[in-house]
């Protein structure tokens, strides 16, 4: 689980948003969500990424990405490609994917 | 709680992701919240959102707008100003927010 946000992110760079609708805790989930964490996080031009998920309801995940040719690598990964592939067949009941290109962004840290 | 995803959204669009740190319910955070999505669902080229929340983890909402007039109208509004102002006082250690234009987009929904 993030308890924190991915903070220092200069625009401009990309959000890749991926909602979905899944069953709690599907057989083979976990292993292999942990996995793409791994490789993601090697991706050169990736910045972080955010999770959170309501038991019960959806999941929401953000990657945030320097430019669209990282995207476009995460997107292509051979094992990514084939996790994708095993979501559709046993995981997911929907999922949408959002690829932006963020102009502006701003936050807020309590003092 | 939203269990469907926002479909049919035709490129271009913006998503303006909303991730953040709270306390699980704290006070007078509920009312207001469904305040904000009547105010939302009301202003043209608003196409919908989705939300998530760890229990104990972080928050992330994405609203999906037509074009950034839209976006904008929304940042202005009266009350969403005077919310925010009341989310930094009391109820948020931190929050980001990241406003992408959306080129490319696609789904899955299981037969």
């Amino acid at each position: 689980m993030t308890a924190s946000l991915v903070a220092g992110l200069e625009p401009p760079y990309y959000t890749a948003v991926f909602t979905s609708v899944r069953p709690d805790d599907p057989e083979g989930y976990a292993a292999t969500n942990a996995r793409m964490r791994e490789i993601v996080a090697e991706l050169p031009g990736f910045l972080g990424y955010e999770s959170a998920r309501t038991p019960g309801g959806i999941g929401i995940t953000v990657a945030y990405f320097r430019d669209i040719e990282s995207l476009d690598a995460w997107r292509d990964n051979d094992e990514h490609r084939a996790a994708k592939r095993r979501g559709r067949e046993h995981w997911y009941e929907s999922y949408s994917v959002h690829i932006g290109k963020v102009e502006r962004s701003y936050g807020f840290v309590r003092n």
